[in-house]
């Protein structure tokens, strides 16, 4: 075992050297927008070393099907960093999408993304909201894992690991600790999934203990997404998994109504990518009319990232003092509420005027509060004792009385091995099942040693081997029975390491 | 094959007798809200005739841990229809939640859930929505199989069947055309999730064209979750699958701000329960102040139901008036738009009071504008060509290079099969991984006949047989591979039958 060493931010801050930063200027508003935000940055003495990188649409067109040429691939690997404008991905078959590309490609496990009320400036009906969810961004159902096994039935597998579990915890509490954040609500369905999603609340538990200084919330995924949409202002730091983070910072960046003024990150092992959540834009790029304020909190959470939080500081609150003193670009203009309407760069030329002030009633971020580096340690798998104790096999089977594939296969005589149940859609339909039960064409069939006594749920399992478990799919093929997938049992240092039948 | 009719309502119509209530008074305050909406359902001139059945806390207290006598048991399956107030479960273990006994035995389906602002009467910021959230109830993740596999990894079987989407789709459908609703909303994750959700957006089409009159949209869940948070005014009937439908309906419930006044219908293949959304209230039961609004929304479901569509209107007509007029239990009383604070049983004279009146400012109740009965046909299979085209073997291997597997993988010298591609929560690591893909000791690893040609998407299988399987799962296991589960591959009809892997 040699597991990389996952660092979320390794910079050598003892120096006073620049940052390099690998930025892509984007298509569309792309370069106005980061020209833009360039200028801001420079005002403000961020002390990094902008290189520019080619992504995007010109890229794609000229052959590279992920979007991004060679060159660029090497600077921001290099560079460990990355502020990247919108793309435009060009239209036909074959084109994959640059950010799923970035994220497996550089392992991006946690998409960030804060969403704050800019309540007056901006309608919502939540002026006083500041969320920051954090998804993970790398396994669930969305490893695309998914095989249909029977005219009747596909399935999709979520895969919930301890490694992602831990890396997308730790984040989220050291960056509540590295952003002056009171508090960590992790959202999970755990009173079903109770493994799974049983795991990521375990680890948040566990891990959670090390920060005693952090509140500590855990609620069910339905309720809470509901509490969210009602109540976000009532919500600091969310961490979640992947399906359920993205329904969560969808809601939020929603009713919030800033979706266009909101920036994220993605952040790696070693790499981090820093964007604005907004698209490209085509129809106005070139106008000089974009707003630029989601490119400009995407390098403020760069700067964070980097440990430079005191120019992030400024430049977040010079951005919230030119929004209050009514400066706005045409998407947020309104008559009443505005002083005046601006273009990209007087936004810019404004915010850059206001280097130094702090909002007046927005709220003023404080992130030199927080304890700067973010330290992610290496993941340290815990052995524990395995041992198999029975295999869970699935047929297709088109009849639909339980009780009769129930007696063949008592009868299927594979070594050692006996029928425990049969479940259908997860409900156990054998011994005992009900009548009612609708069964589709997909039945688990549990086997167990025959050494093991059943008695309920106290039943103790034997050991069992994985010849036996050949044995029994082979005399279940001989026998015409169409096994279609497998799951074997295990133990964990003697703890069942699976779920009974509903009914079981 | 002999599938039991599916039908959510067989009543008959054709003479006029009463129809058979199964009815729970339940515990708490439910005795109370009963007598409540039964009173009024009988000055409206329901045609029913309740037979009581004892369930809740005293038939869990006297021995039975599902909280339902046998007697109660039979008269529920008798009658069909039941109207349930809510019920205590008591401490302790052992006790099995009624509403999961009851919808598993019954095959509940569908479980229903409208919800309608009471603006100004209860507090909301969506005075316009009125929604219905109509969730499929028995499969997806809360079918509830799980199985830790490794050390690092555990996983749950997201499983959606074709039965199931139909069911669930035709009778939001029917649904919408017997309650003269307008459009139906289908929220999945088939940009990812294409097997599973692909098939029930397909299933959506398929049986949307059978509806011309209705407008139909297929929507992304997280957008479509952030939409219903921002906007509920835009929809009118929701369609999806159980962990989606369980988000979604708690969000429109909760921005509704009148959780509390809400019904729910849990529909089956013949047995259909309907109840109020809220708790038995254990600490208010007896003072006759408790809100029955949401045993009689449920009493109007149930006789939409069953045919009764005028009185259904008759009765939910006379609420809002009630409503409208300012006569109000404590929970909703407000000095300012309250004209008199009154007890359940003076709420429920209010009600009879008003029966044949409409509201003038709230939406009307019109159902007896819908077309009636609701038909599920019976689910009919559909035979396809099935081929078994390969094996996904799932390992547990505790090192860290994929091309060190490969390699060896590639020696096993299994009968007719060979290795095609290695994955690690998905993304593929051979052969030409990536060195900063992340893995864990969870590894999946596809084998396919050798006499396939394997050149990128275009790959055309070639046919194996299971004994292939067997025989590579002997291989694996003497040379000591750890084997932890399978997944066999299986074209339909010459349609690819599982996802590729990313990379692949």
């Amino acid at each position: 075992m040699n597991n990389p060493v996952v660092e979320a931010n390794g910079f050598d801050f003892s120096v006073d050297k620049a940052v390099k930063i690998a930025v892509a200027k984007g298509d569309g508003i792309g370069p106005e927008i980061m020209d833009a935000t360039l200028r801001i940055l420079n005002a403000a003495g961020a002390n990094i070393e902008p290189q520019f990188i080619d992504i995007g649409e010109a890229a794609y067109l000229s052959g590279n099907t992920s979007g991004i040429t060679e060159q660029a691939w090497l600077t921001a690997r290099q560079n460990k960093v990355i502020l990247k404008a919108p793309i435009t991905t060009p239209q036909g078959k074959g084109y994959k999408r640059l950010n799923v590309t970035l994220r497996k490609a550089l392992g991006l496990f946690a998409n960030v993304r804060p969403v704050m009320s800019l309540h007056p400036f901006v309608d919502t009906n939540f002026p006083e909201m500041d969320v920051v969810v954090i998804r993970e961004n790398e396994e669930d159902l969305y490893a695309g894992i998914e095989h249909r096994q029977t005219e009747d039935v596909v399935q999709c597998l979520k895969l919930i690991t301890r490694p992602g579990c831990e890396r997308i915890v730790r984040y989220a509490f050291e960056y509540a600790k590295a952003y002056g954040r009171k508090k960590v609500t992790c959202m999970v369905k755990d009173n079903i999934m109770k493994l799974t999603d049983g795991l990521f609340h375990k680890v948040f538990d566990e891990i959670g203990e090390e920060y005693p200084n952090i509140e500590k919330e855990v609620q069910i995924i339905d309720i809470a997404t509901a509490r969210v949409a009602a109540r976000p202002q009532d919500y600091d730091v969310v961490v979640t998994s992947n399906l359920y983070g993205d329904i969560v910072s969808d809601v939020v960046a929603e009713i919030a109504g800033s979706v266009g003024l909101a920036g994220s990150a993605n952040i790696g092992k070693e790499v981090a990518m820093f964007e604005a959540i907004r698209g490209s834009a085509p129809d106005i790029a070139g106008l000089n009319i974009a707003n630029p304020s989601g490119l400009i909190n995407a390098a403020v959470m760069m700067l964070a990232h980097i440990g430079q939080h005191e120019v992030a500081d400024k430049v977040k609150n010079a951005l919230l003092a030119t929004i209050e003193a009514g400066y706005h670009t045409t998407d947020i203009y309104s008559k009443g509420r505005s002083v005046r309407k601006v273009s990209t760069s007087d936004f810019a030329d404004e915010v850059i005027a206001r280097l130094g002030n702090k909002p007046e009633n927005l709220k003023e971020s404080r992130l030199s509060d927080g304890s700067g580096l973010i330290q992610i340690p290496e993941y340290r798998r815990v052995e524990t004792k395995k041992e198999l104790v029975g295999v869970d096999v699935f047929l297709d089977w088109r009849d639909d009385d339980a009780n009769q594939l129930g007696t063949a296969l008592n009868t299927i005589g594979a070594y050692g091995l006996k029928l425990k149940m049969i479940t259908n859609r997860g409900v156990k339909v054998y011994p005992e099942g009900l009548p009612e039960t609708f069964c589709t064409d997909h039945w688990r069939c549990r086997f167990v040693s025959t050494e093991t006594e059943i008695k309920s749920a106290n039943t103790s399992y034997k050991t069992i081997d994985f010849a036996q478990v050949v044995d029994l799919l082979s005399k279940l093929n001989q026998k015409d029975f169409e096994v279609i997938k497998t799951e074997n049992l295990y133990d964990f240092d003697g703890q069942r390491g699976f779920s009974l039948g509903q009914g079981e």
